[in-house]
């Protein structure tokens, strides 16, 4: 089985989410009640701590109106 | 807490997957291993059953030498 390094797709979503998340002047509370989540878990999210799945991704990018691809590109 | 339907994401990715798949001529079984990942696994992933972690999302995008948003692309 390959060894491979802890996904830097983290990073860039932490980093995507807080520019987002900033652009939108919402608090991590905010986001997470508009995405239907827990607030300690989208803070993990935001730390990189958080293995995320694709359906809470998409509660994401559904809260902030931006595609799930969005969120994974460091523009 | 907001009622968010089976995310739609999951139809994209398995489209997208098969169809860059088809495109190398990839087997499951040689998508997996590439990925290293297990072949149950990634056919559940291909039948949207699975709600696929950043982390493997990562790992087929790198066997596939695609963006991890490719993969959540229609295009």
């Amino acid at each position: 089985m390959k060894r491979v390094p802890l996904s830097p797709l983290r990073a860039i979503l932490a980093r995507q989410l807080r520019l987002l998340r900033a652009e939108r002047g919402w608090s991590q509370e905010r986001l997470a009640a508009e995405a239907g989540l827990n607030r300690t878990y989208l803070s993990a999210v935001e730390r990189s701590e958080q293995n995320i799945s694709i359906d809470n991704l998409y509660r994401i990018a559904q809260a902030l109106d931006v595609s799930a691809a969005r969120l994974l590109t460091d523009l």
